[in-house]
């Protein structure tokens, strides 16, 4: 067997959570224990929420000591003393395969390496260093305490989950998000399958600024909140030259958000992780700037209007179910 | 951990051989060792090849009794035969998990129930019992002889991965094949990768017919041979009103090939297996009896002919990364 299967489910799992992170990267753990066997496969799911490496050794808890209860907690914090005060030796034969270098950093949870540490695990295999200063040096912090840590397997892949978090640390982030048919058409009604709905709507939650066309605003008199899964609204920036819009659009009335209404950009510098709802008029003003495309996939067609008239060249990083959709993440 | 990972893992290797498999169905198989280490995953690649179960047993092998010689054996007698003189009971606490009933049937491999007899294996899991008459009762045959058998985990999966083989029991199995961009269109040069052109080659060279337009074979003048994989090139049925081809077109000149013109699908009947790669309006006069659609998406666009004019609605039953590309089984 490929020994490089447990980092590749953690890293499978951790791109579920792919644009849900911000402003944490995506990572994914799996825990296997002395003999091979696989307890536990998880993956960091938001910001604040515990980390991959919290959350497998939850769930491996519960197998190896068939305890359910352990499984009620949600709060980072309470997992950590749990296992601390728990644990009873039982993680020490377990190696632990994470996607990024787990942190020496105590922030809005306390530090995985610490915890890692506490808990006498023996083994660490990390596929990717951290490339927060921040947070760096969990691995030289493991090695030190008597860890045997084993670095770069299946680090390309873990590379290429992490390139959204090594962007938004040096710029404002730019994901171009767009929903069309097998046909590449996009108009006439509803395209998307729930399931991918929900997955905008929990994007918007953590993007801070969403920018939009004025024709579409004018056309679909959109709401543009994170109301599927009670999210935070983003505020607004609507790309138009012609500023005169009807206030009783939705989107106009959603408590604590600012529009902005521009002919230009210069907005997006004073945020950090943007989603760009566009039309093919957005996608061609500002394609060159987007550092990521989510394209939803219904495997449909009928429409009329094709989403792009211009010839474009992507590389799709990653593919995930979505309902019925397929969801790309591309650049 | 999921009790249904090693299963999953089995199925997901099958589906990489989908359509390649005929008249066998696409199979695959996960070797747990007692302490439920992962040891070995593979799938039944090409009938006359050897059975999932085998190859799995093969790799196995190999990792417990760290003997890569085994692995050069191709022929599936030549490794039952190893199998059984060297097995020295090390298979006897393992659990094979596979997403079909063994075949307890001798036809072009041994049993795959016998061998698992013989190797003393403890436990199966099965996610579906066979449906063929001939090669069933597998399950029976293990337990009489004293393995403890699960069976149903995965089913629904198993089953759609099992479909194709079902349906060409009873019928003669039509596949629709066509590559499109991202955005639909399907004119102006090359729009797969190598690695989708391929694998339609080998489709092709598991096909006893493939259906083509007349148009298609007017302007593009093709071969439609299975060169790229050394395959056999299936005979082609062009669906056309005229008659009047020019001799010259590559298709003509493939030996052992019959080519039949005929405004009609009638032939189709005197086939098991039969690939249409057809233009739009192909689609649109036999889309009613196309049993899988099978279409390669190059994350590009920039043509101008769409693929569908009309208003579909497939379901995706599976997807996979092909090189650059993504594959797409529906229905």
């Amino acid at each position: 067997m490929d020994s490089t299967l447990p980092m590749r489910l953690a890293i499978d799992e951790a791109w579920k959570y792919q644009g849900l992170t911000f402003p944490n990267p995506a990572v994914g753990c799996t825990v296997v224990d002395e003999h091979g066997k696989i307890l536990a496969i998880a993956a960091h799911q938001k910001a604040g929420g515990a980390h991959a490496e919290v959350l497998a050794l939850q769930q491996a808890y519960a197998v190896l000591n068939e305890h359910s209860a352990i499984l009620e907690l949600t709060d980072s914090f309470k997992i950590h003393n749990f296992l601390l005060e728990y644990h009873n030796h039982c993680f020490e034969k377990c190696t632990l395969y994470v996607t990024l270098e787990p942190c020496a950093h105590v922030g809005k949870t306390p530090s995985c390496a610490g915890l890692i540490q506490s808990l006498g695990i023996e083994n660490v295999v990390i596929a990717h260093s951290d490339p927060n200063d921040k947070a760096s040096g969990g691995a030289e912090r493991l090695r030190k305490s008597g860890v045997y840590v084993e670095e770069g397997v299946c680090e390309e892949e873990a590379h290429a989950l992490l390139q959204p978090f090594i962007t938004w640390q040096a710029k404002t982030y730019l994901t171009f998000k767009w929903a069309q048919r097998l046909d590449g058409t996009i108009d006439g009604g509803t395209i998307s399958a729930l399931e991918s709905r929900i997955f905008v709507h929990k994007m918007r939650s953590v993007s801070d600024l969403l920018v939009i066309g004025g024709n579409t605003v004018r056309e679909d008199r959109p709401t543009l909140d994170a109301r599927l899964v009670n999210g935070k609204a983003p505020d607004i920036l609507i790309l138009s030259h012609l500023t005169d819009f009807d206030e009783t659009i939705p989107l106009f009335s959603v408590p604590e958000r600012n529009v902005f209404i521009d002919s230009t950009l210069e907005h997006i510098s004073n945020y950090k992780n943007v989603l760009i709802e566009g039309g093919p008029g957005m996608f061609e003003s500002i394609k060159t700037d987007v550092d990521s495309y989510l394209c939803f996939v219904a495997p449909k067609s009928g429409g009329t209007i094709p989403f792009t008239k211009t010839k474009e060249d992507f590389k799709i990083i990653r593919t995930l179910s979505s309902g019925d959709d397929q969801l790309l993440w591309m650049r």
